[in-house]
């Protein structure tokens, strides 16, 4: 892909408005660009990594017997009336009324709307358990916005909701999306903890928070730094210092980012919205629900956070959007059009094809964040490409000829 | 993939509100559900489908030199203050206030979010041509929302902006357009007709719209029946009976399903909204713009209304949601998993593992529509399955051992 063609809009200042390094950084390297307060645009940078992330979150979910659909934006009041959250949900919940002055809302969640859709077909234990996830852009019109992606009013979420006979079988479901999210996150380059959080506006009975450690976070976990859990700072389980009984590890405080959430709800929804099914033994029963969100968006976000300097991404191999960067200097303009085009059969690569000067084209692509870069400068003359492993910023001259066998074999 | 899992809600009678033959077909066989008036969830089936027709959008787009992105539904008024179309654009503009009481709209279209967005970045002609689209969700509070997904208040569109330094470019743009849709809705299985248009709410200085042939379209079209172009009834080049001049056919009139358009905006929003840029004589001028649009969910319920019967899907090649239907009846469950398992390593297979009695799932296979039928009867004891191609009904018994060789020999 040529960067002329892509549409990279990179910025040698940050806005003024962007308080942390993650913002900052995709603003600066042409990932995001600000609509309104709390509403992004994704550029094509940006976009093509929130589509590795979705990838990889479509590929656990399906191998776990969940199934994809797309629910609406537009959400009647009549249903929110129904689970009783219209009143309750305050005004972070968008409203607006069609022209024949009818209550909507703009989903932030969507409980209502997919309980609804199963209650009229669900109507035998035969049928269950069921496990149905979205992903698609939520709305909540939060009071403050801010740092970027983390905190905004319109936002891309994977969210999936399980139906069960009985609580046995979503603790069941509980599990397998507790791993499901560790591999989630593990995958995307993503370090994260686990810990007990409190049901908030969602409701149910018990829920976990998956929290990405970073000193941007607004939330303090208390955590193990040999195990998968953590603690909100109000739990008593944990205390900085202290060797936690279920880890050998040694405890510690830091901030956190939320990039995902599970909850058992229960029958909240079900009893409210009269979503009820015969069990085996003829009786008429409430499905038993969970849910299970994944801010997409967010993750974008806290992989730029964990993984970046002030000036510079480096993106997870996962997640990156281009595998390779071509940067030719005066001269080698060809060179790199031939270039891209052979290694392009094999990798994703972006050809920095601008007229610019070296000093901007290298200040862009430490921005960009590609993880492996080709310089076409001087050493051309002698048939070879100087090749930057970002990883270990690890220069190599390398023949042209051989820039293939050499790809492969790192 | 095994049916239970997918959530597959076929129902036996079409909603009472479902005027046309797709709209009744798409619920009955469980690929979309109303959540509100013109308002859809797209069912696992019907996302299927969504998913492959966005995968031919994006190759032929991208095969053309434009790149992806994805702007925000919320749009603040101060942009559509800036093109007029704040006041311009009627009832049908879908408005809300924020907690703060700042006014917003629900993005129908996206001219004055993507001219905001390039206007600060695109100074010299050396940034140009640009060509920027997403597949995204639009909103549109139409009067009377019908048809399903022909006439609905929330629908995914792929829209693109072109951003050109004079008229002979965006007219190339224009030309490739017109062959990449022509493809698109080729590949998609559609049959359609290009019709010169007025330029309606988008303005702008020529259009043409994409029209499926259909007995359920809302627009009489006057076409020649061996050629691409067709006329609005009013256009006075073609008249039923006549030979055409362009052409060898005979012109005949239908109905018409607008599935894409395409309109050169020329400068209208690049002058109301300041997007200027510096072409190669230092002069300062207003960027050209073109816009073009499909109907992503409209193309799947044209492509329902082209290829069923009353109580039949039979989907194209290319979007169908499933290659291989596996229907085993009483006491070939087991088998029906295995074969399941053998040929989904090289086709789409899907399932029918519910316990229900042979002729419900026949219904239900009909209703659903995918091409390959693969039967697990009488004929298993000589190990045999009967396979029916729905393209002609044609019915072999074929060697249970030999299916995949069948199924690749077609």
């Amino acid at each position: 892909m040529k960067q002329s063609v892509l549409y990279v809009p990179t910025l040698k200042e940050a806005p003024s408005n962007a308080e942390v390094k993650s913002h900052r950084l995709l603003a600066r390297a042409g990932l995001i660009k600000q609509t309104a307060a709390g509403v992004y645009t994704y550029l094509p940078l940006g976009i093509r990594v929130m589509q590795k992330i979705e990838r990889i979150i479509r590929e656990e979910h399906d191998a776990r017997g969940c199934s994809e659909m797309l629910m609406p934006a537009l959400q009647p009041r009549d249903l929110w009336e129904e689970s009783g959250r219209w009143d309750d949900y305050g005004p972070a919940l968008m409203r607006l009324k069609d022209r024949k002055e009818r209550d909507f809302c703009l989903g932030p969640t969507h409980e209502e709307v997919i309980t609804a859709i199963v209650r009229d077909y669900i109507d035998s234990y035969k049928k269950l358990p069921l496990a149905l996830y979205q992903i698609q852009t939520k709305f909540r019109d939060e009071l403050r916005p801010r740092f970027g992606l983390m905190r905004g009013r319109e936002f891309v979420m994977k969210d999936l909701y399980t139906f069960s006979t009985d609580e046995a079988d979503l603790d069941r479901w509980y599990a397998t999306m507790m791993t499901a999210y560790t591999e989630i996150f593990r995958r995307s380059g993503l370090e994260t903890k686990i810990v007990a959080s409190d049901t908030g506006e969602i409701g149910g009975d018990q829920a976990h928070e998956f929290m990405v450690l970073s000193e941007v976070g607004e939330d303090t976990i208390t955590y193990c730094d040999t195990c998968d859990y953590a603690a909100n700072q109000e739990y008593s389980a944990l205390s900085e210092g202290d060797s936690c009984p279920h880890c050998e590890g040694t405890i510690k405080t830091a901030k956190g980012i939320e990039v995902g959430n599970i909850f058992k709800l229960g029958t909240k929804y079900s009893e409210s919205m009269n979503a009820f099914f015969t069990d085996a033994d003829g009786q008429r029963k409430p499905l038993v629900m969970g849910c299970y969100g994944i801010g997409v968006s967010r993750t974008l976000m806290a992989a730029v956070e964990q993984h970046s300097t002030e000036d510079s991404i480096l993106w997870p191999d996962s997640i990156t959007p281009f595998d390779v960067h071509i940067v030719p200097l005066k001269g080698n303009e060809d060179l790199g059009r031939r270039l891209h085009d052979r290694l392009a059969t094999q990798h994703e690569v972006l050809l920095d094809d601008r007229d610019e000067r070296p000093g901007v084209k290298f200040k862009d692509a430490d921005l960009i964040g590609i993880p492996w870069r080709i310089i076409l400068g001087k050493s051309t003359k002698e048939g070879k490409a100087e090749v930057v492993n970002r990883r270990n910023d690890e220069v190599q001259l390398v023949p042209i000829d051989d820039l293939e066998v050499y790809l492969s074999g790192q």
